[in-house]
């Protein structure tokens, strides 16, 4: 027979996996509104102080070249032309504290002369960490999807998980 | 040290926060299979009986005036081509029994010959209500990702939010 | 008044219904970042040893016929080129230890040149029960979207379900 105190405790500690897990689908999905928005700082806050962004196109270090990646002039002219980081739902795995997600992105263009072309498709792994403030991007991974080992790699189950 | 009452109060609420965050994840990801597949009284249904869906091509007032959208001949044109409102994951900001929830979707519509067009990328505010019935939609606001400030604005944190 | 037995006895099923639905959430995340990465045997695993996966191309019975399906050379020589199998949110519907979930997809596949095409979108039904491993495919039912009664057949709720 299980004591009140340890239902109590056993649901305490799956509720805050629940919680865990939703905060981190709620992360992830703030991304492509802010950078969409072109909210630089908005989207830098989603890294912790010193997080990376580490894609094929460049590497941004900290929550200030995070931010000024989306206040660059090539960010700038796709939000200006009307652009959507569109994301698919995050597969999500717990460690404690840590957490790593894997998703994958499209970035949609609008064309001139109307409709919307897929100028990319990239997978992401984010490796997140639980702060006072919340979960929070340590450094997030991200690759084109063009056949390449380095994209392919992104999108398989971190060590130690199926 | 904690009852087990205040204990048992906390996870009520805090479940109970969770549990709203998961249905409105749930509303969000009906409205593509229900208007993909032509049906406009269950789109209608997610919305409250006098909610209003305003997009950048029209405004709907009323579930039957976004059940009529869908059955119009536009609509059910794209439905006979073959179409997906695709959608992102949402952003949902709680507030009691109101939430705002942010989201990009993708029109896809299949083309003569095969193959698929984007013909609209869209930016989507929803403000929902907890009503009797669980959540609904009292309005959606939506514009084509052209670039424009109204576009944009829908992606940002509504106010008091960040 | 309710005691604390009824309250725990409460919030036991709730949240085991909340954590059925992150699960699924899960799973149906798990099958884009998988087959993209040319991980059949993962793939596979996602369904009861005698799963079923009913395709307009084909029908894949058994994690081997499907682990076969994503070895096939037509799968590989995708994800070579670079592809994506992105999928929005899945809308569920839970039944104890069965449940259902509707997706819409896409396939999005590298151009020569650079770009992506969406080469299909996809309407899907995924059968789950639970088991002892966690929740599993019994049959996923896909269709291309292309205005057939049979792929907006896929998207409605499910009998017994709004």
């Amino acid at each position: 027979m299980t004591s009140a105190d340890d239902r109590l405790d056993q649901l305490e500690a799956r509720l805050r996996r629940a919680e865990d897990q939703l905060a981190i689908m709620e992360l992830v999905a703030s991304y492509g509104p802010l950078v969409d928005s072109g909210d630089g700082r908005g989207a830098a806050d989603l890294w912790t102080e010193d997080g990376v962004y580490d894609v094929d196109t460049g590497t941004y270090e900290g929550r200030n070249g995070i931010a000024e990646m989306v206040a660059s002039r090539p960010h700038q002219r796709l939000v200006a032309r009307g652009c959507a980081h569109a994301t698919s739902p995050p597969r999500v795995y717990l460690d404690g504290d840590a957490a790593i997600a894997v998703t994958e992105s499209q970035l949609i263009v609008q064309r001139e002369g109307g409709g919307f072309d897929v100028v990319r498709a990239t997978a992401h792994r984010w490796e997140l960490v639980r702060t006072p403030d919340g979960w929070q991007v340590q450094r997030r991974t991200s690759r084109l999807l063009d056949g390449s080992d380095a994209s392919r790699e992104l999108l398989r189950p971190p060590l130690g998980h199926s």
